[in-house]
This record gives structure tokens, C-alpha cells and sequence, in this order.
């Protein structure tokens, strides 16, 4: 069968994650039953991330397999199509070799996450960013960040339900940007690793808005990774602030 | 009575505009119903721009009288905290004199139109962004909006029920930048001027999109202006990529 690979953009808003569930709405669900209006029957995609309750992608990667040879043009068109209104766009679409695969030939994955510092309630990115009440420390932040790039058993940074094989992961980039923000200031985390563990980038930023507010020393970051204990994370932030923004393959199925 | 400036932020897309009306819901309303929370009464506030119903702002300035010497940032906190849970957000306030105001002291208003093109739907910026299908030509729209800077008779850029006394305004920035977006093009539309006619910079951008995207040649928008006919504008393009970004005042009430 003809495989395809997608790039999907959605507002994580409305749904309970990627992952399909029997009774509730999830991203892959909606993919799914605007595939399955193309080609009837039943339909199963695989992602490069598959994204919790609440969190956004700029450019998640998925494959499908389908039984005609579509203009990938058309495709992404048609697919559009049946997902309206759903917050979930194909952004791109390109046909792959049969053993290419969105999760295993990924070789790295970047997010982003978005806090914006101001007292006033947000109004455009009401959902689309955490909301923090007090002044953050870029410095102490980055200080702070600088201790978790690299290889590490990144066990504090790890839900407790996370079914990795592993928890030593290797953090290629833990970069935090600051930009003006009418009324306040916001700060991007944009963080890359060939892979993540779950919760880990909402345990890293969670733990950084710590250190940014001044609760934590920044060196308290290398002292609670140094302690594998989940209990030594710092609290873990809301997803509405985050994004999978971009998947890296081999080549780039969509260049 | 003291009198307060508020810089106030909001998603126009509930609401039927800025002015307040009986039966549907409008920023202007809702800013006077948290107000009459603080201080019971009827509160009248003007404002620096009345937008049109699903036009945005993120600098929307207006002024209000109160009966006590409120801290400015108690006022915000406390707007705010009635203003919940209507996309509303006063993001600065300050005391000002007696004799200032909102509308008749400003003397520039600034706005920005948001266009992306794209084919896929938008989700994060759905409501917040006029998605146009076909490619524009930055040059071509930059040329045809050269010919609008200046003073001269708008009326073919002006609502029929516009109320301005006089159709002559002077254009004092029109300038479109590119900048890449997930999928596709962003188009960003700066405008500035002392005051604008009703539906003004909606008639350029819709007629500036038809320049971009081949229909009209850059010179027609020339013609269009010379034409002082209502019937020479291109199409109204839709509200919600518009917003009132910021207004100034001799001296920054907020600075």
C-alpha cells in the first residue's frame, strides 16, 4: 500500500492527546475518521510524538497507509476537508517508501514551550501559553538549564507512568529566549533530544519557572538530577504552554 | 472625579465591536459592568478607537471616572478579576488629568492586519489571522500601497455609513512585511494615522489582497483613490485579522 507522511498542526485545546481512546476525542481519532471518509474501513497511524491532554503541535509527523495512489496535494486537501472544524490542519504531505515509519525513523524531536509573565489574564493566547504571575530570571533560568544538557538518568524528570525502556535520555538543546509581550514578557523554551520521556519537558520548565522566580538556586536543577528521584522534581507545569514543533528525519519527506 | 487611563487587550471575536449597544455584547459593556462592580452606577468610558465587531485590539486606550483615588494597579487587578471570564484585559492603567482623554487627546492610531496564506485551515491562529488561499506578491502590494500614503480624499476606502466629517485623512505608514509561517506566508499590514475612516483599513487590505494575488495591477489602486467612489474599492476583506495595536497621546499615560 502507498504509505504518506503528514505534518499536522493542532490546538491540543479540545482533545484528551494524540493517542486514540475508545471514549474520548484525541488527534489521531480525528485523523483517523477524516481518513477513513477517503478510503472506508478502519484506519491506524502512527506518530512521532504522541502528545498528552492539552498540548499543541506546529508540525507533529504521522504516516498512513492507503490503497490508492493519491496526489499528495489532493490528499492533504481532502483530509483538511473532513476535519473541519476540529483545530487540526494538514500542513504537508508527501508519499514515503513503505519502511519509512513517523516514530522509529525520527532522529530527533523539538519543542517549544511558551510562558508569558504578566499579571493581566491572556486574551489571543488564552490556551496557547502558561500564564505567570511574577517576574522571571532569564539568567537564573538559563543557569539553570545549562545542567540538564546532555546525557543524563533524567529519572527526576519522569512521570512515574512513563513506559520508556530507559531513563537515561541525551538533551541536545535547552535554550530559553526572551521577547517583549505587550503588558509583560514572555519566554520561549526550545528544547531538541532524539527522544523525550513522558512529562519530561513539562517536569524541565515547571522546575525552571521555579528557579526564574527565585525559589530554587540554579544549582538546585543539578542537584535534584543528580538525585534520580521523581520526588525531587519541581512541579510540574500546565501543557497548555507547550508545542511539538518539528520532527527531524534522515532526509526531510516534505523538502 | 479622578480620572484613569486603561490600555486594554482583547479577542473582538465575541463581541459585536468595541461600542456599547442593548442587546449584544460588546468590549465597551463589559469594561462598564466590571466597573460597576468596583463602583456601583452607570459608567459611560470612551474610548481611542470604537472597533467593528470582530476586530481585536492589543492596545485599545480608554478612560474612565471613578469616585475614589484608586491605585492604578489595584484598578487593573480588579478589572480583571471581573472582567473573567470574557477575553477582556486591561494590561495597563494609569491616573491622568481631568482634561485628557481617550479619543480627543490621541494623537496617532496604529493598527495591524494579519493575513497568512495558506491552504490548510488555520487552528492556533483561527479567528486571529484572515487565511487567503492563493500566493500574494509582497512587491506588488507594497507598490500599490505607496500610493496611498499622504493626505488625500478616502472616500473610496470609506464605509458608506462612515460618520467622519470629511473624507480626507492622512495616511502616515503603510507598510507590509513578510515573515514565513508553519505551511505557508505571513503578511503583515502596519498602518498608522491620526484617525482612520470607518472600515478604512479593511477596504485597503481587501484591495491590497487583490493587487497581491494578480487581479489588480498596482496602479489600479491609484485609480480606485482618484476615483472618490465607494464603488472603486476592492472587497472589504474580514474582520478578524484587524487589530487596534496601540494609540498615542502627547506624553505615554502608561510610561
Amino acid at each position: 500500500m502507498p504509505r504518506f507522511a503528514l505534518k499536522i498542526e493542532y490546538n491540543g485545546a479540545p482533545f484528551a492527546g494524540w493517542q486514540r481512546q475508545a471514549d474520548l476525542p484525541s488527534v489521531q481519532g480525528a485523523v483517523e475518521a477524516a481518513l477513513a471518509r477517503l478510503e472506508p474501513g478502519q484506519h491506524s497511524i502512527a506518530a512521532a510524538g504522541r502528545t498528552d491532554t492539552g498540548v499543541h503541535a506546529l508540525g507533529q509527523v504521522a504516516h498512513c497507509d492507503l490503497a490508492r495512489h493519491w496526489d499528495p496535494f489532493r490528499l492533504s486537501e481532502a483530509l483538511n476537508y473532513h476535519l473541519k472544524p476540529d483545530p487540526v490542519a494538514v500542513v504537508a504531505c508527501a508519499a514515503v517508501p513503505d519502511d519509512w515509519h513517523a516514530r522509529f525513523s525520527a532522529l530527533a524531536r523539538h519543542y517549544l514551550f511558551r510562558v508569558v509573565v504578566r499579571r493581566a489574564p491572556l486574551t489571543h493566547d488564552d490556551g496557547l501559553a502558561w500564564r505567570v504571575m511574577q517576574p522571571l530570571s532569564l539568567s537564573a533560568m538559563q543557569e539553570g538549564a545549562a545542567q540538564l544538557i546532555g546525557q543524563h538518568d533524567f529519572t527526576t524528570f519522569r512521570a512515574s507512568g512513563c513506559q520508556a525502556k530507559s531513563p537515561v535520555k541525551t538533551l541536545d538543546r535547552l535554550e530559553i529566549e526572551e521577547l517583549d509581550y505587550p503588558g509583560g514578557r514572555e519566554f520561549r523554551f526550545h528544547l531538541s533530544a532524539r527522544s523525550f520521556l513522558h512529562n519530561q519537558v513539562r517536569s524541565f520548565v515547571g522546575t525552571l519557572e521555579r528557579v526564574g522566580a527565585g525559589a530554587w538556586a540554579p544549582e538546585d536543577v543539578g542537584t535534584a538530577l543528580a538525585a534520580r528521584d521523581r520526588a525531587a522534581c519541581g512541579p510540574v507545569c500546565p501543557p497548555h504552554g507547550l508545542y511539538l514543533r518539528a520532527v527531524d528525519y534522515p532526509s526531510d519527506p516534505f523538502a
